[in-house]
This record gives structure tokens, sequence and C-alpha cells, in this order.
């Protein structure tokens, strides 16, 4: 186990699997939250907070997406880690510093917060300038707080958590967790034939479910936008690059799906998001952290794929928030 | 280097590469021939010759082909090795024994026609029975003899090598290796990143390139069936459940290439080629033999494709040979 033991950094295989050789994902630590309301802890400020993300993780990619699309890029301040991620975790560089202290590793923001802290180092990590703390490092919690915690700071009214959608968002995300986006790390972390085989299965199930709901829906909630989909489409964008081949999820790639690849195309191509995608730093780091998977850590040539090309997802009702076009 | 050493089992990686990080496919040693001549060493008789293939190898499945679309399952008989190949090199088994002397290993074979035998032990091999040594190892000449050295032994009236088309077909067998025959296996075992990018790159431009002459004409050398198309098939009927996977040849799937797709599908359709084809056996072997490439030895899913599916090739001018539908 890659992580920090009181402190303490320990170097040993990243990823780890249970008894059962089943990829075995650990709960995140920092789970405080930002309020809209008097006298919270951790108030929206302008420029109080920071996001630490990886161009690479699909995780801190929600949060990412968030930022853009609510265009809360002047209020919280992003920077982004080196792409591979070895033996000393996701790290900083001359290319990709720590604006904030100039550390070394990522790490090293952890223990500033907690010098006792225990767990695996991940991103995204919400920072607080102010209390010098990490905020919260669940990318869930992280992409609900930048969608409904910020009011005004927020540049586009843009409500990716609709009201009247609360639930069945919330269960879509939950539903898409274990077999879609966790999905992938369960196949491609598998230590054995049967955990494999059970995780792609489910994955290819609940792709083939969502391929024929998004045959006459526009998003995965309804007719409108949401949390959901950014959940859905950090995976998506990823899929046919990397999860394909590296983790073996090859059953079908999400090109060859007409309605998830639409999708996944509409989705790059809202304003802000294709910025935030950065295959180059996707691919270099699944290739080249995963030593266990693929050891001479070979990036392959990757699908011959164009994420801008023409969509066809307006033949459906709805559409995107008409403020990203303002 | 797995290998006999003056007739000594060495036991190290089976696949090297030279000083570039390049792969490095070493010289076959039995080069003998039959010859359907007076006096020749090695006459045309039935009965007399052996096969012993993999059903996962493309280099034993040009034999093997060659075999069925000739008719020759009755003057040549042919056994079966499994079909994964770890530290001993090709084994036999109880449900793959070896059907002439019972032996354990391949390399037993070697050794029984040349104690002192030095090199790789790989299929095919063509075995005399009556002189009790290998004829050949060298795929190419092995499918050349029994397509052009059986005469009537052959009950099938099919000509391989037609004549008129003989520098064609010597000319594309030879085009066709280095690219994408061995191409994939240069990509899948390449030591640098500059020996896969620049075997990757020949394989697809070379598989362009024959998707393009494959759009206006049936087969390689033209409207006939020959040689080189059994060549070609070899690797094509693999490339979307391993080499696209295993060996990183993820660029494009010869399912997504229209014409070679269906070219695949047209061979695969032949009568007696399907038979020859055992996807399980292809798909244990890789994932489970390269260590080196696939740690794990997890055996993915594979892609939804099915070679029994219609194709369009009777658009073109010619076909295959009359004498296999008699």
């Amino acid at each position: 186990m890659n992580m920090l033991v009181d402190g303490e950094w320990r170097t040993d295989a990243y990823e780890s699997t249970d008894d059962d050789g089943e990829f075995d994902r650990q709960e995140t630590a920092f789970r405080d939250r930002i309020r809209d309301e008097d006298g919270a802890e951790f108030p929206p400020e302008a420029g109080r907070y920071h996001l630490y993300i990886s161009r690479a993780c699909p995780w801190a990619h929600r949060a990412a997406m968030t930022r853009a699309l609510k265009g809360l890029e002047d209020a919280i301040s992003l920077s982004i880690v080196e792409p591979v991620r070895i033996d000393d975790g996701w790290e900083f560089s001359e290319s990709y510093p720590d604006p904030l202290y100039g550390k070394e590793f990522l790490r090293d923001i952890y223990t500033k917060a907690d010098p006792e802290f225990t767990g695996r180092v991940t991103v995204p990590v919400l920072w607080d300038r102010e209390a010098e703390t990490v905020v919260n490092n669940e990318s869930e919690e992280i992409m609900r707080m930048l969608d409904t915690e910020f009011g005004d700071l927020a540049e586009h009214d843009v409500d990716l958590y609709p009201e009247g959608y609360e639930d069945e968002v919330d269960r879509i995300i939950d539903d898409i967790y274990d077999p879609i986006n966790n999905g992938v790390y369960r196949a491609g972390f598998a230590g054995t034939q049967e955990a494999y085989d059970e995780a792609v299965s489910e994955l290819f199930d609940a792709l083939d479910h969502w391929e024929s709901v998004l045959g006459d829906q526009r998003y995965l909630a309804g007719d409108v936008l949401t949390e959901a989909d950014l959940a859905m489409f950090a995976t998506l964008v990823r899929f046919d690059h990397v999860y394909h081949t590296h983790f073996k999820c090859n059953r079908r790639a999400i090109h060859e799906y007409p309605n998830l690849w639409n999708y996944t195309k509409e989705l790059y191509q809202l304003p802000g998001i294709a910025k935030t995608v950065n295959v180059d730093h996707i691919v270099h780091h699944y290739y080249e952290s995963h030593g266990d998977v693929n050891p001479k850590r070979l990036v392959p040539v990757g699908p011959d794929i164009d994420f801008a090309e023409d969509h066809d997802r307006d033949r459906l009702p709805g559409g995107p928030p008409e403020a990203l076009f303002e």
C-alpha cells in the first residue's frame, strides 16, 4: 500500500485487492463542507479555496468540470499535479508546481493539514487557504459543494442539481458508481479471473442499460444536464483510450455505442469542458503508473476517435443550460 | 531465452528483444522439403507425415488452413498442443497428447529429431514418421509444400499458388510479414516506447493500405484466393481478441475496417476454415503465456464480434475455388 500511515509515507503496491482478489477502494478522510449559511466554518468566499487535481483522474475531473460549468474559475483557484504517479504518489514538479506552498509531493499537503494523517493521498483536494487545511477530498461532495454552495460567486446561472431532480440525481450517481465509475477499476485491478469476470460483466450490463436509456432521453436524469452526467462523462471520456485496453474492458468501445458516444461528444463540446480533458495526461498516467498491470509502461497509440466531431443529441428534447452560451 | 541449447532446455524469458528494444524473432532450424519428384528424400506419401500445431499460433494456423482447404486431412495427420505455453514451452497433456510417441513436451520431439538441437521450439512442426525426424518447422515453407507437392493426395482441386500469380503471392507474403504478421509481435514485445511506436505505425499503415486495396479487389493477389490470404487471415482473425488489447495495437480494430472485416469473415466462412479457428485457445494462449506483458494473466472478455455473420465480398469479381463447394 502506497499511502500515509500516521503521517509517514509507506511505499508498496498502490492498488490493493481483498482476499477474493477484488479491488478495494478505501474511504476518503476529509469530509468537511463548504456551506452557504451564517456562521459556517467554511463559508463560500472568492479567493479562499484551492483545488488540487490531476487531469488524469476521473474523480478529480468531476470537480474541474463543475468549476468550469458554474464559472467558478475566478473564485476558486486550481492546480494540476504531474500525470504519472509512481512510488511517491502524486507529485508536483517544475511544470506542475504547488502554487501555495511549493511542496514536492501532494502528501505534503495532506500532512500540512494533519501531521498524523493516515490513508491514501488522492485528488481532488479542496483546500482552504485561510484555515490551511483540507476541507474535503471526496469527489462527489466537492462536486456538490461547488454546484450548490457558491451562490453569486458562480458566473454562470447553471444548476446541476436542479429542484425536483435531487433524488434522481443522487440515485443515478450512486447507481453508476459501482458498475461503471469504479467498475473499470474493479476490472483493471482484479486479482483473480473471477473478480475480473464479475466486474466486466456488471460494467457492460450497466453500459448497455444506459445506451438504451440515452436512445430517447438526452441526459441521465432526463432532459436536463446534472451532476450525474459529469460523473458518467468522466469515465466515458477515458474509456476507449485507457479502460478498453489497459483495464481489459474490451467487450465494446464507447465509440461503438451510438447513444453513449454521441452523448460523450455532446458533453465534451459544452463550453468549458474540452479544456478540462487532457488525453495526454490520461494515457500517460494510467499506462505509466501501474507497473503491476503494464510492466513495460508502454503507452499505446490509442483509438482514432474525435470527441469534437458532430453529435446527434439535438434530435432529443431538452438541452444544455442556456447560461453556458450567454 | 526459453529454448533448447545443445539439446538441453533453458528457461528464461521466451521472447527476446535486441539492444534497441526491438523484438527479435529467431530463424527456424529444420528446412528440408517434401518434393513430388523421383528420388526425393521426403516424397509425398499418404500417412507418412504428421503436423504438430497449436490452435493458438498464427504461424501454425497457415499449415492447418492449407491442409483443410486442400483436403489433406486423410493424408496428413495433425495434433494439437496445450494452448498455454509457460516455462516448459509447448506441452502435451491428457487432453492434447502426443499421438506418435506419448512425449511430455514438444521439445522432446525436437530432441528426438536431433539430440543436439539448439534453438526455439516452435509450431508448426512437419514430422516424418518414417525417418522419425522433423522435415521442416518454417510455416511459409510448410504451407507451400502442402499446397504444391501433394498432387492427387489432396482431395480438393484447390491451388493456392496458381500459375501466373507466383511472383505476386511471394511478394505479398513477404510484404505483409514485417509490418503485419510479425508487426503485432514487434508492437507487443517491444522493450522501448520507440520500438513500439515504430511497429504500431508500420502496422496500421499496412492495414490502411490493404483496407484500400480490398475495397475493389476480392483477395490480396487479385480475384483468386492464394496462400497470401491465409497468411493475412491468420493475423486478422486474432487481431480484435488479442493483438488490439494484449499487444496494444489499439488504433483501430479489424471489425472497424469495412473491407478487412468483410474479407476476414469471408475467409472464416470458407469450407473447412472455421474449425481451424479456436478463439478459446487463442485468448488463453496469449493472455496466460506472456507474464511479462500481462502479469496477472487475466483473460479479457473480448469483443462482441461474430465471424459467421454475413459478409459483402460477393459484390466483387472473383471468388473462392469452386472445388471447395463440390
